[in-house]
């Protein structure tokens, strides 16, 4: 996976409509009605009301069972049915980030399944995981998800049963966009 | 371990003194004669030939009796005898980076020893990892060393061991920069 930089803007511009948004945990977002997704830099300017960086990287969990059971299942973002959207932006918080390597890999699969959990939404739910926490962003992750209107369900399904594992007791900052694309 | 922004610039001022420059594999850095590190943005100007960019960040292969072996043994940088130090800036070719995390850890600590042998040395050689690949840098990782001018000979043979190991065989680019400090 290369390395390729983002920028998720908020305000009243953008190709994206915001459909619902909610405050999981900690500090809210400021709400916005529309969102632009672009590579980095965002354009700013007086529609814009936040910027949230992020970038795509190296897998940092995921073993090579894992890793070949995805690529064989997922499609890419873009597909023309996947008209609905969702931007869950989280932040861990310093407990978790102390942890060494193999008990945040213990917390992150054999307890929570957290990769087991994604696998079975797909295809129906593609996803984009962006890293944010090493450029001093205010969240650590910024995930996208993608998918038909008629998977709405399994979208709802998806969130909570993640929300509901040891992970999350981990997550101090959580918000969800709900998105709608129209163009 | 928080995340700090680092800059590493390259000319002919700074604090540090280059005595010693050294590319080891792939496109050399341009030389120069002294360094300075500071928290990032570091200062350009004529002075300066190059700045490489990096942040501390959380552990990415370190388990927790490795990691309570190092912190049990690890001193920390600044100490007043160590006044030479040692800048290596790595970068890893593709195939390392489309590995999946058990396949990049076996590779690192299981045939490696990569944080096996860093230990032995501890705590004679201070070490400091600073990650850039994320930037968009020309490298991967800035390791930076501290030791007293009576361990350089054991220095030698820490930075042998590391690039005899198969970790190094995915090292496509890598430069040595041997420093002293004079203030």
């Amino acid at each position: 996976m290369s390395v390729v930089h983002y920028a998720f803007a908020g305000g009243d511009t953008g190709s994206w409509t915001v459909v619902h948004q909610m405050t999981v945990v900690g500090e809210p977002l400021a709400a916005v009605t529309r969102l632009s997704m672009d590579a980095a830099p965002a354009g700013s300017g007086p529609s814009v009301r936040w910027v949230l960086r992020g970038f795509t990287s190296n897998v940092r969990y995921a073993e090579r069972s894992e890793l070949s059971a995805l690529r064989s299942r997922q499609q890419g973002l873009g597909r023309a049915n996947a008209r609905c959207a969702a931007l869950i932006p989280i932040r861990k918080n310093a407990a978790w980030w102390a942890l060494a390597q193999d008990e945040r890999r213990a917390i992150f699969e054999e307890q929570s399944r957290h990769t087991a959990i994604g696998l079975r939404y797909l295809p129906a739910i593609a996803r984009q995981l962006h890293h944010c926490r090493d450029l001093g962003e205010p969240f650590d992750f910024l995930t996208w998800f993608e998918f038909a209107a008629a998977d709405r369900p399994a979208f709802d399904d998806l969130v909570a049963a993640l929300r509901d594992t040891a992970e999350w007791r981990y997550v101090e900052r959580e918000t969800e966009l709900r998105l709608e694309r129209h163009d």
